[in-house]
C-alpha cells in the first residue's frame, strides 16, 4: 500500500472554495501564513501583479480565475460566455510579462471555442476541462513526489538550492513516513533568499531534519562528505535536457560532478527550446541584490549584475524526473 | 620609474598620531569613514572585542598598542617596563580567542628582554624595533602590490571573494594609472557580506570599475566568459601551498579550473601547517547567517550550519604572490 503523503502549501499554492479563489501570499512566508481572497479577473491579475504567488502559483491562479468567472455568471448566452473567455484571457495575458500566460489561457480560449462548435454545454464545458486538467497534473505531481521518495534512501544528506515548490519537502517527507532517515541543507539562495524563506519553513513544517547554509558552503559540504545527493528543480527545460534554474544551479552541479555525488532535477520535459544555449537568461534588476529587503546593503552609486538563471547541461544531470504538466 | 601606489584605508587600517591610535571601524562601512580613537591598552583591547577591526587590523592595533604604552610612560625603571610590556602582552593575548596575539606580543615581549639583556636604553630599542618591523612589512606589502599589478593586463576582468585589505584594490588602480582597462567582479560573500560592504567600497574610492554579484552567479559569470582571472586573499597558508580562506573560495577555485581560468592567492607563506588538512576551520555562530544585520531572516527555531572558512589544495592555485609578513 502506498503511503498518503502530507501536502505542502507550497505544493497547491491556491485553492478553490465556492466563488472565492484562495491564494497563498508567499511574499509574507516565513513570517505570516495568510491566503489572499481572489473573487474575479481584476483581483488575480491584481495578486499576480503583486507577485504573492510565483511559477506554478501564477499558473494555479490563471487557470482558477477563468473558474471564478464562470461561476460568478451562472447562465451565459453563447456569445457573451466567449466574450467573457476572451476578457479575462486578455487581462491575464497583460498581467506580467515574465510568464507565459497567453500559453495557458490559450488552452481555455481553445475548450470556448471547441464547446460553442460542438454545440456543448460551454460554461459546464471548459469547467470540466479546467478541473480535470488540474487534476491531471496535480496526480502526476504527485507521482514526482513518489518517485523521487523511491530514489531517496536512508540515512541521504541532501543539498537542495532555491524551492521547489513542496515536491521535495514532500518526498523526504514521505521518506519520513516510511522510515528512511533524511537530512536536508537548503542553500539560502541569495538575492531572493528563496532557500531560508521557503524551503526551510516547508521542510520544518513538515517535520524534515533541515539546516540552511550559505551558498557559499556547498563546496566545502561536499569536500567534507556531508552532502550524498542533490535535488534541485528547472524553470525550463530543452528538447536535449539541457534546464535552466535558479541562479547558483549551474554551479552546484559542476560541484556535483567533481564529487562524483548524483544530480536529480524535477523537470518539465519540453522540446519547444532545442538546447540550454536557445535559453534567453533574465538579467534582473541589480536592486534585488543591493537591497536586502528594503535595506541597501551598498550605499552610493554600486553596480550590480544579476543574472536571474543559469543553465545546467544535461551532462550534469543524474536522472531527470520528469513530468509532463503541459 | 615606478608609479605611485594610491592606498586603500584597508590596507593600512591603524595609523599613530602622538600618543593616539586611529583604528578604521570596518563595522562602520560602507555607511561611515570613521576612525577611533585608542590611546591605551585597555581601548585598545575594547577596540578588538568589538570587531572594529579584523586580520590585519588586528595586528596593526597590537603592536601599536605597546608604541601608545612607550609613549605614555616618557621614563622607565627597567623593571617597570618590562612589568609593563607584560601586563599589556596579557592584556591584548586575552581579548579576543581567534587570533594568534600572543605570537605578535610574544616578538614584542622578546625585544624588550633582548634590550635589557644587552643594556640598551629598552623603550627606546623596543620602539625601533616595532617600527623597523612595521616599515619591512608595509613595504614588502606594497612589493605584493607592485607583482600583483605586473600580472594584471590591460582588458583583465576579475573576480575576487571576500575582501583581500586594500591590496587588490591598489594593484587595480596602479593598473589604471599605467593605462590598463581592469574590471573587477565582487562577490557579495555571504554570510558577512564582506565583498559587498568592503571590496567594493574599496574599488569605488579607487576609481576601479566594480561590479557587484551574489555569490551564486560566479558559474554562470565564467560560463559566459566575463572573467578571465580570480584574485583572493589567504587566511592561513600551509607548507605544502594549501590555504584556507573566506568560506565559498574552494567552490570559486573549483570552478575556475573548469574553465581554465588563473587563480592567484595573495598569501603569507607558512610551515607551521603542514597540509590544508591539518587546518582547524572554525565552525561560527549560525546565527550569523540566521540574521541579516540585526534583522531574522527565518523566524522560530531553525539549524544553520555556517563553516567560517574552507580549504584549497595548492593544484588549484596558479600562482601564490607571497611575501612573507612574519
Amino acid at each position: 500500500m502506498k503511503s498518503s503523503i502530507k501536502e505542502s502549501p507550497l505544493f497547491w499554492p491556491a485553492y478553490l472554495e465556492g466563488a472565492t479563489l484562495f491564494v497563498l501570499d508567499e511574499t509574507l512566508i516565513p513570517s505570516k501564513f495568510h491566503y489572499v481572497k481572489v473573487r474575479n479577473t481584476k483581483e488575480a491579475v491584481s495578486v499576480i501583479r503583486q507577485m504573492k504567488t510565483r511559477a506554478f502559483g501564477q499558473f494555479l491562479v490563471v487557470l482558477n480565475t477563468f473558474l471564478l468567472e464562470i461561476e460568478r455568471a451562472k447562465t451565459f448566452a453563447p456569445k457573451k460566455f466567449l466574450a467573457q473567455i476572451h476578457k479575462t484571457a486578455t487581462a491575464l495575458n497583460n498581467s506580467r510579462p515574465t510568464f507565459p500566460f497567453s500559453e495557458v489561457t490559450g488552452i481555455v480560449v481553445g475548450w470556448a471555442n471547441e464547446a460553442l462548435a460542438k454545440g456543448e454545454d460551454a460554461p459546464l464545458y471548459v469547467k470540466k476541462n479546467i478541473f480535470g486538467y488540474l487534476m491531471g497534473i496535480r496526480e502526476r505531481r504527485l507521482g514526482r513526489v513518489r518517485q523521487l521518495a523511491s530514489i531517496l534512501q536512508n540515512d541521504d544528506s541532501i543539498l537542495t538550492h532555491c524551492n521547489v515548490s513542496g515536491e521535495l519537502a514532500m518526498a523526504a517527507a514521505l521518506c519520513k513516513q516510511e522510515g528512511k532517515k533524511i537530512r536536508v541543507f537548503a542553500t539560502e539562495t541569495r538575492p531572493y533568499l528563496q532557500g531560508g524563506r521557503l524551503t526551510v519553513w516547508e521542510l520544518k513544517r513538515l517535520g524534515v531534519d533541515v539546516t540552511l547554509i550559505a551558498d557559499n558552503a556547498v563546496g566545502s559540504l561536499m569536500a567534507d562528505g556531508l552532502v550524498n545527493k542533490v535535488v534541485v528543480g528547472s524553470d525550463r527545460s530543452c528538447a536535449n535536457g539541457d534546464f535552466a534554474n535558479k541562479i547558483g544551479t549551474y554551479q552546484i552541479a559542476v560541484l556535483a560532478r567533481e564529487f562524483g555525488i548524483p544530480l536529480y532535477v524535477l523537470t518539465q520535459p519540453s522540446n519547444r527550446i532545442p538546447t540550454g544555449a536557445d535559453i534567453p537568461i533574465e538579467i534582473r534588476d541589480a536592486n534585488e541584490l543591493l537591497k536586502f529587503g528594503n535595506r541597501r546593503i551598498v550605499p552610493g552609486k554600486v553596480k550590480g549584475f544579476y543574472p536571474g538563471f543559469d543553465v545546467v547541461c544535461h551532462e550534469l544531470i543524474t536522472e531527470p524526473i520528469a513530468i509532463n504538466v503541459r
